[in-house]
Parts: C-alpha cells; structure tokens; sequence
C-alpha cells in the first residue's frame, strides 16, 4: 500500500482530552477520531490494528471449540425481563422505543439474547456442552467517557456463554477458556495480572478477571511483594492480624477486663476525636455503621427485627450493623456478597436514628437487639474495647467480644490495603490501580433458572443447564497494548497486531530511490509481509517522524547514498531500535522477512 | 469440523411467517433464529456464509483503493441536524436519548458521519479523491419487517463514500464502483438486473440500482424484451405512442377540429362512466389531477398563482395542475423530479374546490388560471379531446392542446407500464418486481454544502468537494443467492458464499468407515478446503436431508460397501446434481479439491 492511496492524518498536536498514552497516538498516528463523547471512528489504520486483535481473539475462541455467532445489537426488551436485568441494569444500559412503542436495549452484553436462543433449541443433553461467542458492538452509557476507546460509549466486546449439564463440565470449559485468554494476551504482547476472585467450591462462583497495570485504572489490585497472589481490592482477603475466636474463647480472653461502663463524651464526633479525648487509638475501637441492603436473598428468619420482612426468598430492604476494628474500613462488595444482597449502602441518619435510638456516630452492638449485626472477624479478637452506648454523647469502654454481645454473624467484610500481610506467603502486600481486559465467569443458574432453559438427560428427566460467560473488550486491548508499548515519539507495535510489519522510506520518492523502493514493496508483498511504502513527497524528517509514530515495527530506508555503494544497500532499523544497520539491497527482503517471521512465532 | 461439535440446529418444519425460499430455507437449515420482529441471529452456519460474501464485498472495495474505516453505530444526532437529515429522515430512522438527554441515531447510512471526520481532515486538493467505507451494522425502522434478513429491521451495510475535486473525477470513482459492485454480485453467483436511472449530464445525479428479480420485491422494474434496457418503474421512460407537438404545431394539427364546446354530464363521476356515456375511450380524455408538492425548489416566480409563495428558493406548498391523457398514469417520482419538490401527493377535496372552483371530477385546463398547469407530453398529440370545465356535471368537447390551452411546463411524467415500447430499440416493455441489492449514487454537493466541508484547490482557493455514495446490503445479498440457488429439497450453494465446500457422510460413523472418513476430513483441511464431517450417530437418510438441506457443494458418502472393493471406493456428488459417481477412495480428496478449485474459478 501506497502511503499517498491511504488514510493516515497524522497530527503533532494532541487533543486536550486526551491524558493517557493510548488515547494521544491513537490520535496523533491517525487510528481514530472522535465523533461524540465516547464515540470513535476506527480510521484505516486504526482498523488494521482493531482487526489483528480481533483475529487473535477469534482464532483462541475457535481453538478450544467456541462456535461464532452473531445476535443482533439491538435486542428486545423482553428477554432482559425474563431475566430481571431491564430493572437491575440502571441507567448505563441505553434503551429505546421503537415507533410502535416496543422496548429495545442497544446490547450491553447479552447473557439473555444468547441464553434466549439456546432455550429454544435445547433438547439433549447430547448437545451439551456448548459454548457460542461473538464479536459484536456493544454499548454503555458511560456518563463520563474518558480516555478514549478505553472507556468509550460505543465499543466492541468477545463475549462467549457456555451452557453445561454439570460442574464439572463448566469447570473444564472455564479453565480452557482461562487458558484461551492468557494465549490471547501473550500473543497481542500483554502483561496481564490474572485475578483470581474468590474460587469457592469447584463449580462454584468461581471468576477470573485478566488485568493490566494502568495509572487510570478503574480497578485497585492487591498483590503481593514475595509471591503471585494478585486479588481485586473488592473481594481481597489478607492474613489476619488479630487472634480471631469464637464466642467462648472470646470470653475468656476477656477474664482480666473490667466489666463494661458508660463514658460521657460530649460533643466528641469522630473517632479522632474521641480517640484524643480517651487517650486511646483506633484500633481499640469497635466501629459500629448502618447498613441498608438491597435484595437480600439470605435468609433473614431467625434474624433481629427481620421476622416480618416479606418476601422470604428475597428482602427488598434489609438494615444490618457492622461491627469493625476502628482502623479498618468496610469492603461493601465484600459485605455485599456475605448478606447475598444485590447492593449495600450506609443508612441514611433517619433510619439509623430509628434503629438506634441514637443520632449517627454512637450505635453500638450492646444491647442492640433492633437488627441483625454481622462482626468482622477483627472484631472477634478485641476484648477490651470501645463502642457507641446508643445514646448522644455516650460511650461504652471495656467491651469484649463473646462476653457483653456476640452479634448474629461474623465473617471477613475488612478492605485489604497496602502493607497488609499475604494469606497465602505472609508476604507484604501492595496496591495497584488495574484496567480489566477480560472476565471469565461460572455464572451457575441465574439465567437458565430465571429464563427457563431445560434439556432432558440421560434418563428423560428435565434438567437446568448452569452457564459461564467470559469477555474480553477488543478496544481496550488494544489500546493497552499501545500503553505497554511506546516512546516519546509513538507507537512500538508488537509485529503481531502491527497494522504493517514494514514501512519502506525513501528518501526522495523519484529516480533510482523510487525503483529501489518499489521493487522491495513489491517483494515484501510477494512474501506476504504488510508494507507500506511512504511515497509522499514529504521532507524525509516528516516521513521518519510519521514512522515513528505509527509505530510499524520494520523500517527501511532507501537513498542515492546507499544504492551508489559498489553493492546497492539500503539501511534497516527496528522501531526498539536505536541504530539501524546496512543491507544489501538484495538481501533486504529475505533479511527483514525472516526477522518478522521469527517474532511473529515469539508471539504466537 | 466435526457436525456434532458445531450447532446447526435443522428443523423440518416452516415457521408460519417465512413465506419466502431464502426465509424458510435459513431458518430450516440452522443459519438465522429471531430473536424479535426483524431481528435476527445468525447462527455459526449461517455467519460463515455470511462472511464469505462480506470478504467479497471488501475484496473488491480494495481492490478499487477505497479504505475500510469503522464509525460508531450509535451516532450523534447533531451531524445529522446539520446535513438537515435530522426532520427528513421521517420515523424508520430510530432516534434515541442518552441519560444525559442528548440525541442520539442508530445509524440507518453513514453519509453524515463520515463526512464530519472527513471535513476535518481535508484541507487540500491533494488528498482528493478520497474512497472509505464501512461494512457495519445498521438499523432502519421498519414498521413491518418481512421476508426473514431480506427485510430485517438490523442489517448489514456496506457504504461507501468518496470525495473529489470535480464531476469527471466523480464518474471515474462512480465507474469504477460500478464494475465493482458487478463483480462482487458474480462471484456470489448472483445474476442482477443493472437499473440506470436518469443519466443526465455527466457529473450530475447519476445513480443505478443493482436489482435481483423477486416475486417480493419492493421495486417494479420494467425490462426490455429485445434489449437489455432496465429501468426502475420510479424513473422508467417509454417511446411515444404519440405524435408529440409543440404548441404551434399543435394549432395547425387542431385546423380540422371543432371549437371546443360544453357538454353536461349530470351524474358522471368516473372515466368510465364518462367513457360510456359520450360513447368514446379513455385515450380521448384530458385527465386533470391537482397535486399538492412540497418543498419546490423550482422557480415559481413566474407561474399563475404562485407569485405570492415565499421563500423563492424553497417553497413549502405549491399546487400544480397535471394532465396526461386519460389512459396514462401519472408517475408522481417523475412528477416530483421535474417541479423539483422533495414529494408530491394529490391535492385534497378542499383545496380541488379552492383552486378549480369545483368539485373533484370536473378539472381541466381550458381557463384554468390559479395555478401552474403540467403537461405531460401525451397530451401535445391531442388535438380532440375531452376535459373537465372546472363546473360540476360539466365538461367540454372538441379541446385541443395548443389552440385551447398550453400550460406552463411540458415534460415526461408518465408511468411507463408492461407493453409500451422500449425507448432504446422499439421492443415491448415488461414488468418484474425486483429487490434493491445494491445502489451507487452521485450525490454532487448535497453534504460537502450543508455540512461546509472545503478544500484549497491549486491555487489556494477555497472549494467544496463534490461526493458519490454507493451501498450493498450484505444480509440480502446473501437471502438472494439463496432465492436464486435453490430446489424443494434445500439450499445449493454456490462454492463461493457456501459455508463448507465438502460434507463427507459416513454411512455409519464407526470402524473402518469412521477411519476413512477421518482420514479424508483430514486431507480436505491440508488442501485448505473447508469440510464438514457428519459424525453424528443419526440415520443415513436423516444426513442426507440436512446435506440437501445444508446446501454443501460437494457430498461424499463413505460406506461399508464402497470401502470393501478391491480398490476402495467413496461416492461423490455435487448438491446440484442428481447422479453420483464412485472415485477411488486414495483419490477422492484431489479429484474434489481440483473441482472446487475449477468451480472458484468461474466465481472469481
């Protein structure tokens, strides 16, 4: 290809809004414009580039047997309420009507439109298990679009559903899919931190998500100085530092600590405070906070102040205190997960004054008997400390654990943060700001039991199917591989989603050049190497700049100089590269060939 | 590929609404499922034949130098506010507000937003002319989606665009995707029908549509026995069956006509009844109708009655007079081009009444003199006719064109119909409905003007470039070739768009035959041919259906019987045929591939 039949405006200027690495060369190398917040072209080049990772991601699905379909973007309205995802999915799913007033969803994923269509053709369970992906346009409407593709409106995701008769068969396709998603980022020359989420019991709600560094991600990483351990700060465990115990051995650690009192502390409000007006710090603090849940499916029938909440099997608003250590904080995901609720959030004041008979800032689990209250296993340690008397200005001191109150569940609700110990090397751990790529996930039964797929098995008996699903965001693979991958003056692509393996320069595009460079465009084409010679009539610092910052890894320069010598040379550099070297002219295209092939099999 | 790892879920029986061939046959042979009203899934047999056509489209896109580039689908609506699409567009383009009440198009065509990215980046004559395009999804409306993915509410697009400096390098580009688009329609093994519309000048508003015969198609063409003119009912023009006159020579004609005189027609409303009672034909009337047009970009300023419409350059509503002899029809896409007006509908009862001063039945031209009066040129030969006389039960007799009236504007607004004569060789005309495939269009300065996209010419002047758009439906494309490549039994693929070129069906797949036909799969995929192997344990005549239906190009058949000969034996048969033959079992994989090679040929 011809630099001058292209499309490639390149510009020197970088868009105000453009802060990251990726978001400024796409620009700038002239891979994409923008045509709205959030919403990009892929220009020519860009397009090159997009469709190499799209091919990587394909040929990895087909691999382990993932058939390609394709639903389309928009979908009915109906099938996300089967599934109960029109109300769950807020305002980031973009939905419209159609003139006849019907609802449509422009896809945001599409667990239902792939889940709808196995339904109807599932019988056998001789047809399981069956995994079906695409590689479609999605949309989400971001309030905030930033960064370019990596957080766009409009974007393009592989999303893959897999629908199994039993565990087992689930695990083996999630593990083959975690293994497809590692090759797919080797090979688009990624760095990724996988991240294991909480794996549960085999089969179970095990997930994975596949993270890379990034100053602007939209994720916290716990990861661990000595080994690999890498966890999402949402769901993040740590080694405890505190002897955690049950009931009874709590009361006996607390043999030597005086029986509980009330301390006045007037108009003492934070626990700074109140920890300057005690002489005390913050880990002696039982903190005590509000929680308002929403859709609690855990069963709330034993529980305090529960037993006329309807219905059973899910509670649409559910209160809970939490006690902690006061130098830690909630992780409400973690919280979250443990109540089984679809949300968490702090109780605004009026619902905690109702349920405490106090104002914010003194609940405390003496004597409350209002609400279930869940203990943070921190809390199971702690045998002399201080609490909130649910009372204004009023303080409890010497409280212990087991002893004055026990609490009607415990479990690990703590946000791990740096200098925390490892749980699994007690190593130091540290934190990292992460963009996710991709998310492998066993979903179970939540949309085969909701939209009522069932096949027969073995014995004619009708039977749910449990499902994963597993995605990778194309765009923003893409754009991280520019991340991991460039210099002040641009792209370096790794060969195997480079939009051309070799850019040809000449000189001055004219005479003895112009042949010369021809020729070698025409021989790398024979070779079926991508080239692109730059045939512009541009000052050879223009051209050797635009190379740059397109970032194909192969350049050749063509001048009089290096075809006047006895045997006609031409020089060649790799983008990595500081210094380029001679080649006769004869020998270039077989010399830089061989180079390409070898690092596209160091890729594949 | 093994049958029993893929999902083509065949069916035996018709969904009720599929009443077409390619409908009934995707959904039969496991290539789409509806997911709604005129959305559709393609499954993996139905995506990989949709792909082969896709790549050819984008072969022969290539090959001409335009460049694939990719715009959102979800465009903004403010580019189509300023091309003036945003109130034109009417309720099919769906329209939609994001949370934060912007608006929002899921794009129907793209001639706005790739127009916005390329005004921004044009700034010389240099960079014309410029072909990119896109094949991407698109969404259109469709109150009653029909006929499967012919007539889907989603689909497939390519769209192209280009831009140049001027006229003559518009045609070349507007040449050069016309034998483009004819090529691509070959190698699907499509035989279209190649409509030119009004040609005009060269550089005006050429366009040509790419039709398939179809007894459901949108478009009634007309077509010449003897010759290959085809023209789109919409712009169809005929020969004369007439003597046309200019109003002069029309006097001369009428020397031997009576002057006109009234007639009275108590009780006569219809042309027939007309007919009847003045015991004449239909051929001697002065049909009159008023029409009502909308947005006349034609110069009034002269017209009867219409001195007073503001603004000069675009009038809202203007009302015209139309005759054509009485058998005629208007043709109203002929009518709106000639008075330049963006639609024209029949004027209502009212307005008959205000503007003839009388009811609807009785217009005629003679005296008529509050509007502007089209004459249709079958009524230059008429010198003794009959008319309305703008009185209720009254008309006149004896009229002739030129010496009783002339009117202010002569042109050809008749619809041509099945037995008039071609224009080009005499031959008789005929009708056929025909389906829109394909359509390139010279657009001129309609978007580079509203949308204020320029370019400095050579001498640094400031111009706007004029522009072409040229469109292929990629989803009926596909349905077509399956309407014209088809018999009771199923699909018959040619080998170009088939998404397998071979299915080997082993009688019984087990022991020696499982063998042979795993060996023979093998070598089909070394030789790079694409081969379906029906490993499944169904009966034999249960594989051959799903092959028919299937449409594989190429069927071999491995059994017990042919593999016991001496020299071992497979039968192969291409789906097209009816006989098969016996080929050595050692040979079977080249004298196959050698055939598909062969039949590649003929499609490249």
């Amino acid at each position: 290809m011809n630099y001058s039949s292209t499309f490639i405006p390149t510009l020197r200027e970088v868009p105000a809004d453009a802060v990251i690495a990726s978001h400024r060369l796409m620009f700038r190398a002239g891979m994409i414009r923008k045509l709205a917040n959030g919403l990009f072209a892929y220009l020519p080049l860009g397009l090159r580039a997009f469709r190499k990772v799209e091919q990587i991601v394909r040929e990895e699905m087909d691999a382990i047997g993932a058939l390609e379909m394709r639903p389309p973007v928009v979908q009915p309205g109906e099938v996300w309420k089967e599934s109960g995802r029109w109300d769950a999915m807020g305002e980031a799913m973009l939905r419209v009507k159609n003139r006849l007033e019907n609802d449509f969803v422009i896809t945001p994923t599409a667990e239902e439109a792939f889940t709808a269509i196995v339904r109807d053709e599932l019988s056998s369970y001789r047809q399981l298990p069956l995994s079906l992906y695409q590689i479609n346009t999605k949309y989400r409407d971001e309030i905030r679009p930033r960064y370019g593709v990596m957080r766009g409106r409009e974007f393009v995701m592989k999303d893959a559903y897999s629908w199994h008769c039993d565990d087992e068969s689930l695990d083996k396709t999630y593990q083959a899919m975690g293994r497809a998603y590692r090759k797919i980022f080797k090979r688009c020359g990624l760095s990724v931190i996988p991240v294991k989420a909480d794996s549960g019991a085999m089969g179970g709600s095990g997930s994975e998500e596949f993270m890379v560094e990034s100053e602007i991600g939209d994720n916290t990483l716990i990861l661990c100085k000595k080994c690999d351990n890498a966890a999402n700060v949402e769901k993040a465990g740590c080694a405890p530092d505190f002897t955690a115990r049950s009931p009874e051995e709590a009361v006996s650690a607390a043999a030597n600590t005086p029986p509980f009192e009330k301390v006045d502390t007037p108009n003492v409000k934070t626990i700074d405070e109140l920890c300057a007006f005690l002489k005390s710090t913050s880990a002696n603090f039982i903190k005590t906070l509000i929680y308002r849940a929403v859709n609690v499916e855990l069963d709330l029938s034993n529980a305090p102040g529960c037993t006329n909440l309807e219905p059973k099997n899910q509670i649409p608003e559910a209160f809970f205190a939490v006690t902690i250590r006061g130098d830690l904080d909630v992780n409400e995901v973690k919280l979250a997960a443990l109540v089984k609720a679809a949300e968490v959030e702090l109780a605004g004041d009026r619902d905690v004054l109702r349920l405490t008979n106090a104002p914010v800032g003194f609940a405390g689990p003496v004597g409350l008997n209002s609400l279930p209250i869940i203990v943070d296993h921190s809390v199971t340690g702690m045998n002399d400390g201080v609490t909130g008397a649910l009372a204004k200005d009023l303080h409890y001191r010497h409280v212990a654990y087991g002893r004055d109150f026990t609490g009607w569940m415990t479990g690990d609700i703590r946000t791990v943060k740096a200098g925390d110990v490892c749980p699994l090397c007690g190593g130091e751990l540290y934190e990292k700001k992460g963009n996710e790529l991709g998310h492998i996930f066993k979903l179970g039964y939540k949309y085969t039991r909701s939209m009522q797929v069932s096949y027969l098995d073995e014995n004619g008996k009708s039977q749910i199917p449990t499902m994963g699903s597993y995605g990778i965001g194309v765009d923003r693979t893409l754009a991280s591989v520019i991340e991991e991958h460039h210099d002040e003056a641009g792209i370096i692509w790794p060969v195997s989603v480079a939009p051309y393996h070799v850019i040809i320069v000449p000189i001055k595009y004219e005479g003895e050049v112009k042949t010369a460079s021809d020729r070698l465009a025409a021989g790398f084409e024979k070779a079926g190497i991508e080239v692109l010679l730059d045939d512009r009539s541009e000052r050879p610092g223009v051209k050797f700049n635009d190379a740059d910052l397109t970032g194909i890894p192969w350049r050749v320069v063509v001048g009089d100089k290096g075809l006047s010598l006895p045997q006609p040379q031409v020089e060649i550099k790799h983008r990595r590269d500081k210094d380029n070297r001679m080649v006769e002219l004869d020998r270039a295209v077989e010399d830089v060939t061989s180079k390409i092939r070898e690092e596209l099999d160091i890729y594949a």
